[in-house]
Protein backbone atom coordinates (compact mmCIF):
# COMPACT_ATOMS: atom_id res chain seq x y z
CA UNK A 1 0.00 0.00 0.00
CA UNK A 2 0.91 3.62 -0.60
CA UNK A 3 1.56 5.12 3.00
CA UNK A 4 2.33 8.99 3.95
CA UNK A 5 4.19 8.98 7.09
CA UNK A 6 3.60 12.53 8.87
CA UNK A 7 6.51 13.05 11.19
CA UNK A 8 10.15 12.45 10.98
CA UNK A 9 10.67 11.34 15.13
CA UNK A 10 11.41 8.01 16.39
CA UNK A 11 7.66 7.20 15.66
CA UNK A 12 8.17 7.81 12.25
CA UNK A 13 11.53 6.77 11.41
CA UNK A 14 10.70 3.12 13.31
CA UNK A 15 7.11 2.62 11.67
CA UNK A 16 8.04 4.04 8.67
CA UNK A 17 11.18 2.28 7.96
CA UNK A 18 9.32 -1.20 8.76
CA UNK A 19 6.51 -0.72 6.58
CA UNK A 20 8.65 -0.21 3.94
CA UNK A 21 10.08 -3.39 5.04
CA UNK A 22 7.10 -4.84 4.89
CA UNK A 23 6.10 -4.11 1.58
CA UNK A 24 4.55 -0.66 1.23
CA UNK A 25 5.89 2.77 -0.64
CA UNK A 26 6.54 5.03 2.43
CA UNK A 27 6.96 8.96 2.10
CA UNK A 28 7.62 10.08 5.36
CA UNK A 29 6.81 13.70 5.60
CA UNK A 30 8.29 16.65 7.40
CA UNK A 31 7.57 20.47 7.46
CA UNK A 32 10.81 21.31 5.91
CA UNK A 33 12.72 19.17 3.67
CA UNK A 34 15.69 21.69 3.32
CA UNK A 35 15.90 22.20 6.82
CA UNK A 36 15.30 17.89 8.14
CA UNK A 37 17.85 17.09 5.73
CA UNK A 38 20.34 19.85 6.78
CA UNK A 39 20.56 19.28 10.49
CA UNK A 40 23.66 17.34 11.51
CA UNK A 41 23.28 17.03 15.35
CA UNK A 42 21.39 14.63 17.70
CA UNK A 43 17.79 15.66 18.86
CA UNK A 44 17.15 16.48 22.36
CA UNK A 45 16.23 12.41 22.69
CA UNK A 46 20.06 11.12 21.42
CA UNK A 47 18.62 10.03 18.67
CA UNK A 48 21.00 10.36 15.00
CA UNK A 49 19.98 13.34 12.34
CA UNK A 50 17.65 12.28 9.99
CA UNK A 51 20.15 12.26 7.10
CA UNK A 52 22.26 9.81 8.98
CA UNK A 53 19.47 7.76 9.70
CA UNK A 54 17.91 8.18 6.15
CA UNK A 55 21.42 6.69 4.76
CA UNK A 56 21.21 3.60 6.67
CA UNK A 57 16.83 3.40 5.66
CA UNK A 58 17.07 4.52 1.72
CA UNK A 59 13.76 2.66 0.90
CA UNK A 60 11.82 5.63 2.91
CA UNK A 61 11.04 8.69 0.85
CA UNK A 62 11.48 12.10 2.46
CA UNK A 63 8.93 14.63 1.38
CA UNK A 64 6.88 17.28 2.43
CA UNK A 65 3.59 16.96 5.02
CA UNK A 66 1.22 17.50 1.71
CA UNK A 67 3.50 15.09 -0.57
CA UNK A 68 3.60 12.50 2.20
CA UNK A 69 -0.59 13.11 2.76
CA UNK A 70 -1.05 13.15 -1.29
CA UNK A 71 1.10 9.61 -2.09
CA UNK A 72 -0.36 7.75 0.80
CA UNK A 73 -3.88 5.56 0.35
CA UNK A 74 -3.68 5.63 4.37
CA UNK A 75 -1.85 8.60 6.29
CA UNK A 76 -0.25 8.19 9.56
CA UNK A 77 -0.17 10.80 12.29
CA UNK A 78 3.14 10.25 13.94
CA UNK A 79 3.63 13.82 14.71
CA UNK A 80 3.76 15.25 18.44
CA UNK A 81 0.88 15.71 19.95
CA UNK A 82 0.73 19.28 20.69
CA UNK A 83 1.81 20.13 16.96
CA UNK A 84 -0.59 17.34 15.75
CA UNK A 85 -3.51 19.80 14.39
CA UNK A 86 -0.96 22.17 12.48
CA UNK A 87 1.08 19.65 10.93
CA UNK A 88 -2.13 18.17 9.80
CA UNK A 89 -3.41 21.35 8.54
CA UNK A 90 0.22 21.97 6.47
CA UNK A 91 -0.73 18.36 5.31
CA UNK A 92 -4.13 19.71 3.86
CA UNK A 93 -7.55 18.15 4.54
CA UNK A 94 -8.54 18.19 0.96
CA UNK A 95 -5.12 16.13 0.54
CA UNK A 96 -6.43 13.79 2.92
CA UNK A 97 -10.82 13.95 2.24
CA UNK A 98 -11.70 10.40 2.58
CA UNK A 99 -8.28 8.61 3.49
CA UNK A 100 -8.03 6.47 6.80
CA UNK A 101 -5.44 8.67 9.16
CA UNK A 102 -3.86 6.25 11.27
CA UNK A 103 -3.46 8.73 14.49
CA UNK A 104 -0.63 7.62 16.59
CA UNK A 105 0.13 10.59 18.78
CA UNK A 106 -0.64 11.54 22.07
CA UNK A 107 -1.32 14.95 23.75
CA UNK A 108 1.60 15.28 25.92
CA UNK A 109 2.07 18.00 28.01
CA UNK A 110 6.37 18.85 29.10
CA UNK A 111 5.32 22.46 30.33
CA UNK A 112 5.29 21.56 33.78
CA UNK A 113 8.08 18.89 33.69
CA UNK A 114 8.14 15.34 33.82
CA UNK A 115 6.75 13.08 34.08
CA UNK A 116 4.26 14.81 31.20
CA UNK A 117 0.20 15.69 32.37
CA UNK A 118 -2.09 15.68 29.38
CA UNK A 119 -3.31 18.68 27.89
CA UNK A 120 -7.05 17.06 26.64
CA UNK A 121 -8.19 14.20 28.47
CA UNK A 122 -11.46 12.20 29.92
CA UNK A 123 -14.17 14.48 28.72
CA UNK A 124 -12.34 14.72 24.82
CA UNK A 125 -9.94 13.50 23.33
CA UNK A 126 -6.50 14.26 20.85
CA UNK A 127 -8.44 11.75 18.56
CA UNK A 128 -11.46 13.43 19.04
CA UNK A 129 -10.05 16.69 18.26
CA UNK A 130 -8.23 16.07 15.01
CA UNK A 131 -11.64 14.01 13.84
CA UNK A 132 -13.87 17.29 14.27
CA UNK A 133 -10.77 19.72 12.75
CA UNK A 134 -10.94 17.31 9.49
CA UNK A 135 -14.40 16.19 9.87
CA UNK A 136 -13.41 14.25 5.75
CA UNK A 137 -11.12 12.04 6.84
CA UNK A 138 -11.49 8.89 8.81
CA UNK A 139 -9.63 9.23 11.76
CA UNK A 140 -8.49 5.63 13.72
CA UNK A 141 -6.54 6.11 17.17
CA UNK A 142 -4.26 3.20 17.52
CA UNK A 143 -0.43 2.14 18.29
CA UNK A 144 -0.29 5.03 21.06
CA UNK A 145 -0.19 2.87 23.82
CA UNK A 146 3.30 1.72 23.67
CA UNK A 147 7.33 2.43 22.63
CA UNK A 148 8.12 2.96 18.68
CA UNK A 149 9.95 -0.27 18.39
CA UNK A 150 7.13 -2.14 19.69
CA UNK A 151 4.35 -0.30 17.77
CA UNK A 152 6.80 -1.34 14.07
CA UNK A 153 7.85 -4.79 15.74
CA UNK A 154 5.71 -5.89 18.26
CA UNK A 155 7.07 -9.74 18.06
CA UNK A 156 10.23 -7.99 20.05
CA UNK A 157 8.11 -8.47 23.23
CA UNK A 158 6.86 -11.59 24.19
CA UNK A 159 6.32 -13.03 20.57
CA UNK A 160 3.38 -10.01 19.62
CA UNK A 161 1.02 -11.71 22.36
CA UNK A 162 -0.09 -8.19 23.85
CA UNK A 163 -2.66 -6.08 23.13
CA UNK A 164 -3.46 -2.99 20.48
CA UNK A 165 -6.13 -0.75 20.50
CA UNK A 166 -8.43 0.59 17.72
CA UNK A 167 -10.93 3.89 18.36
CA UNK A 168 -12.86 5.37 15.24
CA UNK A 169 -16.02 5.92 13.61
CA UNK A 170 -15.33 4.61 10.31
CA UNK A 171 -15.71 0.40 10.11
CA UNK A 172 -13.67 0.41 7.01
CA UNK A 173 -10.90 2.47 8.24
CA UNK A 174 -10.54 0.59 11.07
CA UNK A 175 -10.73 -2.91 9.52
CA UNK A 176 -8.27 -1.04 7.18
CA UNK A 177 -6.27 -0.44 10.12
CA UNK A 178 -6.68 -3.47 11.78
CA UNK A 179 -5.12 -5.16 8.79
CA UNK A 180 -2.02 -3.20 8.78
CA UNK A 181 -1.44 -4.10 12.14
CA UNK A 182 -1.72 -7.10 11.86
CA UNK A 183 0.48 -7.46 8.83
CA UNK A 184 3.10 -5.49 11.48
CA UNK A 185 2.52 -9.12 13.82
CA UNK A 186 0.02 -7.54 16.60
CA UNK A 187 -1.71 -10.28 17.44
CA UNK A 188 -4.65 -8.95 19.57
CA UNK A 189 -6.45 -5.93 18.23
CA UNK A 190 -9.38 -4.98 20.07
CA UNK A 191 -11.91 -2.56 18.64
CA UNK A 192 -13.25 -0.04 21.63
CA UNK A 193 -15.16 1.71 20.16
CA UNK A 194 -15.72 5.10 17.72
CA UNK A 195 -13.09 7.89 18.25
CA UNK A 196 -14.79 8.72 21.75
CA UNK A 197 -13.03 5.47 23.23
CA UNK A 198 -9.47 7.54 22.35
CA UNK A 199 -10.09 9.13 25.71
CA UNK A 200 -9.55 5.66 27.17
CA UNK A 201 -6.04 4.53 24.99
CA UNK A 202 -4.88 8.50 25.73
CA UNK A 203 -5.00 7.75 29.41
CA UNK A 204 -3.69 4.80 29.26
CA UNK A 205 -0.53 7.20 29.10
CA UNK A 206 0.39 7.95 32.65
CA UNK A 207 0.73 4.90 34.12
CA UNK A 208 2.33 3.86 30.96
CA UNK A 209 5.34 6.67 31.52
CA UNK A 210 4.95 5.07 35.19
CA UNK A 211 5.50 1.61 34.59
CA UNK A 212 8.63 2.17 31.95
CA UNK A 213 9.98 4.30 35.23
CA UNK A 214 9.25 1.26 37.61
CA UNK A 215 10.06 -1.18 34.86
CA UNK A 216 13.94 0.57 33.92
CA UNK A 217 12.42 -0.45 30.35
CA UNK A 218 9.96 0.52 27.58
CA UNK A 219 9.67 -2.66 25.91
CA UNK A 220 6.37 -3.38 27.47
CA UNK A 221 2.97 -3.24 26.65
CA UNK A 222 -0.65 -4.38 28.25
CA UNK A 223 -2.19 -7.39 27.35
CA UNK A 224 -6.13 -7.80 28.42
CA UNK A 225 -6.10 -11.12 29.64
CA UNK A 226 -9.46 -12.39 29.23
CA UNK B 1 -4.59 -10.87 60.29
CA UNK B 2 -7.13 -8.49 62.06
CA UNK B 3 -8.44 -6.24 58.50
CA UNK B 4 -11.36 -3.35 58.51
CA UNK B 5 -12.91 -3.15 55.42
CA UNK B 6 -14.76 0.48 54.95
CA UNK B 7 -17.36 -0.06 52.59
CA UNK B 8 -20.92 -2.74 52.23
CA UNK B 9 -20.79 -2.27 48.56
CA UNK B 10 -19.67 -4.59 45.74
CA UNK B 11 -16.31 -4.28 46.35
CA UNK B 12 -16.29 -4.82 50.03
CA UNK B 13 -18.63 -7.66 50.51
CA UNK B 14 -16.35 -9.48 47.67
CA UNK B 15 -13.09 -8.58 48.95
CA UNK B 16 -14.15 -8.97 52.47
CA UNK B 17 -15.94 -12.55 52.31
CA UNK B 18 -13.06 -13.34 50.12
CA UNK B 19 -10.09 -12.22 53.37
CA UNK B 20 -12.70 -13.92 55.48
CA UNK B 21 -12.37 -17.23 53.85
CA UNK B 22 -8.49 -17.00 53.75
CA UNK B 23 -8.66 -17.06 57.35
CA UNK B 24 -8.64 -13.01 57.91
CA UNK B 25 -10.58 -11.61 60.68
CA UNK B 26 -12.88 -9.23 59.17
CA UNK B 27 -15.06 -6.40 59.95
CA UNK B 28 -17.22 -4.41 57.44
CA UNK B 29 -18.07 -1.27 58.14
CA UNK B 30 -20.63 1.10 57.33
CA UNK B 31 -21.97 4.77 58.38
CA UNK B 32 -25.08 3.33 59.85
CA UNK B 33 -25.16 -0.39 60.85
CA UNK B 34 -29.05 -0.14 61.65
CA UNK B 35 -30.12 1.05 58.39
CA UNK B 36 -27.25 -1.35 56.17
CA UNK B 37 -29.16 -4.39 58.08
CA UNK B 38 -33.03 -2.69 57.36
CA UNK B 39 -32.33 -1.90 53.93
CA UNK B 40 -34.54 -5.01 52.10
CA UNK B 41 -34.30 -3.90 48.48
CA UNK B 42 -31.33 -4.84 45.82
CA UNK B 43 -29.24 -1.74 45.23
CA UNK B 44 -29.23 0.38 42.17
CA UNK B 45 -26.66 -2.81 40.66
CA UNK B 46 -29.16 -4.85 41.59
CA UNK B 47 -26.83 -6.78 44.58
CA UNK B 48 -29.26 -8.11 47.37
CA UNK B 49 -29.64 -6.10 50.39
CA UNK B 50 -27.04 -6.38 52.74
CA UNK B 51 -29.03 -8.90 55.48
CA UNK B 52 -29.61 -11.28 52.73
CA UNK B 53 -26.14 -11.64 51.74
CA UNK B 54 -25.05 -11.65 55.63
CA UNK B 55 -27.01 -14.55 55.81
CA UNK B 56 -24.83 -16.33 53.51
CA UNK B 57 -21.59 -14.73 54.92
CA UNK B 58 -21.49 -15.18 58.41
CA UNK B 59 -18.21 -15.19 58.87
CA UNK B 60 -18.14 -11.43 58.42
CA UNK B 61 -19.15 -9.21 60.96
CA UNK B 62 -20.40 -5.79 60.27
CA UNK B 63 -19.66 -2.72 62.26
CA UNK B 64 -19.63 0.83 61.95
CA UNK B 65 -16.83 2.66 60.15
CA UNK B 66 -14.85 3.54 63.38
CA UNK B 67 -15.45 -0.26 65.04
CA UNK B 68 -13.94 -1.73 61.94
CA UNK B 69 -10.86 0.72 61.39
CA UNK B 70 -10.27 0.39 65.21
CA UNK B 71 -10.27 -3.41 64.40
CA UNK B 72 -7.76 -3.70 61.58
CA UNK B 73 -4.32 -3.86 61.36
CA UNK B 74 -4.94 -2.96 58.11
CA UNK B 75 -7.88 -1.17 56.74
CA UNK B 76 -9.24 -1.12 53.40
CA UNK B 77 -10.92 1.70 51.72
CA UNK B 78 -13.74 0.03 49.32
CA UNK B 79 -16.22 2.86 49.57
CA UNK B 80 -17.16 5.42 46.34
CA UNK B 81 -14.30 7.44 45.51
CA UNK B 82 -16.92 10.63 46.11
CA UNK B 83 -17.64 9.50 49.54
CA UNK B 84 -14.35 8.22 50.74
CA UNK B 85 -12.72 11.31 52.29
CA UNK B 86 -15.75 11.63 54.40
CA UNK B 87 -16.20 7.90 55.12
CA UNK B 88 -12.42 7.70 56.35
CA UNK B 89 -13.25 11.02 58.53
CA UNK B 90 -16.06 9.24 60.43
CA UNK B 91 -13.68 6.05 60.46
CA UNK B 92 -11.18 8.30 62.05
CA UNK B 93 -7.96 9.59 61.85
CA UNK B 94 -6.66 8.70 65.02
CA UNK B 95 -8.16 5.68 65.09
CA UNK B 96 -6.26 4.58 61.53
CA UNK B 97 -3.10 6.85 62.62
CA UNK B 98 0.23 4.57 61.84
CA UNK B 99 -1.98 1.71 59.76
CA UNK B 100 -1.65 0.45 56.34
CA UNK B 101 -4.45 1.66 54.34
CA UNK B 102 -5.56 -0.14 51.16
CA UNK B 103 -7.13 1.90 48.81
CA UNK B 104 -9.33 0.65 45.80
CA UNK B 105 -11.76 3.62 45.40
CA UNK B 106 -11.57 5.25 42.27
CA UNK B 107 -12.72 9.04 41.32
CA UNK B 108 -15.76 8.12 39.47
CA UNK B 109 -17.79 11.25 38.73
CA UNK B 110 -21.25 9.93 37.39
CA UNK B 111 -22.84 13.48 36.83
CA UNK B 112 -22.35 13.92 33.75
CA UNK B 113 -23.96 10.23 32.99
CA UNK B 114 -22.70 7.19 31.71
CA UNK B 115 -19.17 6.32 30.98
CA UNK B 116 -18.25 8.65 34.14
CA UNK B 117 -15.50 10.81 33.90
CA UNK B 118 -12.93 11.16 37.01
CA UNK B 119 -13.00 13.90 39.37
CA UNK B 120 -9.50 14.30 39.92
CA UNK B 121 -7.15 13.28 37.67
CA UNK B 122 -3.78 13.87 35.90
CA UNK B 123 -2.18 16.30 37.87
CA UNK B 124 -3.40 14.83 41.32
CA UNK B 125 -5.35 11.71 42.49
CA UNK B 126 -7.45 10.42 44.95
CA UNK B 127 -4.90 8.37 46.43
CA UNK B 128 -3.52 11.39 47.31
CA UNK B 129 -6.05 13.24 48.48
CA UNK B 130 -6.25 10.92 50.89
CA UNK B 131 -3.04 10.69 51.88
CA UNK B 132 -2.83 14.51 52.59
CA UNK B 133 -5.71 14.02 54.12
CA UNK B 134 -4.74 11.65 56.50
CA UNK B 135 -1.04 12.22 56.61
CA UNK B 136 -0.71 9.81 59.55
CA UNK B 137 -1.93 6.77 57.42
CA UNK B 138 -0.09 4.72 55.53
CA UNK B 139 -1.79 4.91 52.01
CA UNK B 140 -1.48 1.95 49.55
CA UNK B 141 -3.66 2.63 46.11
CA UNK B 142 -3.66 -1.09 44.78
CA UNK B 143 -6.59 -3.24 42.87
CA UNK B 144 -8.32 -0.04 41.82
CA UNK B 145 -7.91 -1.16 37.50
CA UNK B 146 -10.23 -4.77 38.24
CA UNK B 147 -13.63 -6.40 38.86
CA UNK B 148 -14.49 -6.82 41.89
CA UNK B 149 -14.36 -10.59 41.51
CA UNK B 150 -11.04 -10.42 40.31
CA UNK B 151 -9.73 -8.49 43.02
CA UNK B 152 -10.59 -11.24 45.56
CA UNK B 153 -10.08 -13.76 43.71
CA UNK B 154 -7.82 -13.27 40.21
CA UNK B 155 -7.25 -17.05 39.33
CA UNK B 156 -10.79 -16.92 38.33
CA UNK B 157 -9.63 -15.15 34.98
CA UNK B 158 -6.45 -16.59 33.25
CA UNK B 159 -5.12 -18.45 36.08
CA UNK B 160 -4.23 -14.85 38.05
CA UNK B 161 -1.63 -14.64 35.28
CA UNK B 162 -2.19 -10.50 35.32
CA UNK B 163 -1.08 -7.74 37.05
CA UNK B 164 -1.99 -5.92 40.07
CA UNK B 165 -0.30 -2.22 40.39
CA UNK B 166 0.91 -0.44 43.91
CA UNK B 167 1.46 2.91 44.58
CA UNK B 168 2.42 4.77 47.91
CA UNK B 169 4.92 6.55 50.18
CA UNK B 170 5.50 3.76 52.91
CA UNK B 171 8.04 0.69 51.48
CA UNK B 172 6.30 -1.34 54.45
CA UNK B 173 3.07 -0.51 54.11
CA UNK B 174 3.73 -1.74 50.10
CA UNK B 175 4.64 -4.73 51.49
CA UNK B 176 2.10 -5.66 54.05
CA UNK B 177 -0.26 -4.78 51.13
CA UNK B 178 1.89 -6.89 48.66
CA UNK B 179 1.89 -9.96 50.62
CA UNK B 180 -1.84 -9.62 51.12
CA UNK B 181 -2.50 -9.66 47.53
CA UNK B 182 -0.54 -13.04 46.82
CA UNK B 183 -2.24 -14.43 49.66
CA UNK B 184 -5.40 -13.83 47.54
CA UNK B 185 -3.70 -15.01 44.28
CA UNK B 186 -2.03 -12.39 42.10
CA UNK B 187 0.63 -13.28 40.49
CA UNK B 188 2.44 -10.07 39.84
CA UNK B 189 2.44 -6.95 41.79
CA UNK B 190 4.03 -4.08 40.46
CA UNK B 191 5.39 -1.15 42.89
CA UNK B 192 4.83 1.64 40.64
CA UNK B 193 6.45 3.81 42.76
CA UNK B 194 5.02 6.68 45.56
CA UNK B 195 1.25 7.28 46.24
CA UNK B 196 1.81 10.22 43.39
CA UNK B 197 1.78 7.02 40.81
CA UNK B 198 -1.68 6.34 41.77
CA UNK B 199 -2.71 9.18 38.97
CA UNK B 200 -1.66 6.49 36.56
CA UNK B 201 -4.03 3.18 37.83
CA UNK B 202 -6.69 6.27 38.61
CA UNK B 203 -6.50 6.52 35.06
CA UNK B 204 -7.00 3.36 33.57
CA UNK B 205 -10.42 3.59 34.53
CA UNK B 206 -11.73 5.50 31.24
CA UNK B 207 -10.20 2.24 28.92
CA UNK B 208 -11.10 -0.12 31.57
CA UNK B 209 -14.93 1.02 31.37
CA UNK B 210 -14.94 1.25 27.52
CA UNK B 211 -13.15 -2.49 27.29
CA UNK B 212 -15.94 -3.61 29.25
CA UNK B 213 -18.49 -2.50 27.05
CA UNK B 214 -16.29 -4.06 24.20
CA UNK B 215 -15.54 -7.48 25.24
CA UNK B 216 -19.13 -7.61 27.25
CA UNK B 217 -17.75 -8.71 30.44
CA UNK B 218 -15.64 -7.26 33.42
CA UNK B 219 -13.84 -10.45 33.79
CA UNK B 220 -10.62 -8.91 32.59
CA UNK B 221 -7.39 -7.67 33.21
CA UNK B 222 -4.22 -5.65 32.48
CA UNK B 223 -0.92 -7.32 32.21
CA UNK B 224 2.07 -5.77 31.51
CA UNK B 225 3.93 -8.30 29.29
CA UNK B 226 7.86 -7.73 29.46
Amino acid sequence: MKIGVLGTGTVGRTVGSRLAERGHEVILGTRDVSRTLARTEPDAMGNPPFSTWHEQHPQVTLGSFTEAAAHGEMVINATGGGGSIEALTVAGADTMAGKALLDIANPLDFSHGVPPTLFVKDTDSLGEQIQRAFPDVRVVKALNTMTAALMADPAQTAGGEHTTFVSGNDEDAKKAVTALLEDLGHADVIDLGDITTARGSEMLLPIWLRLWGALGTPMFNFKIVR
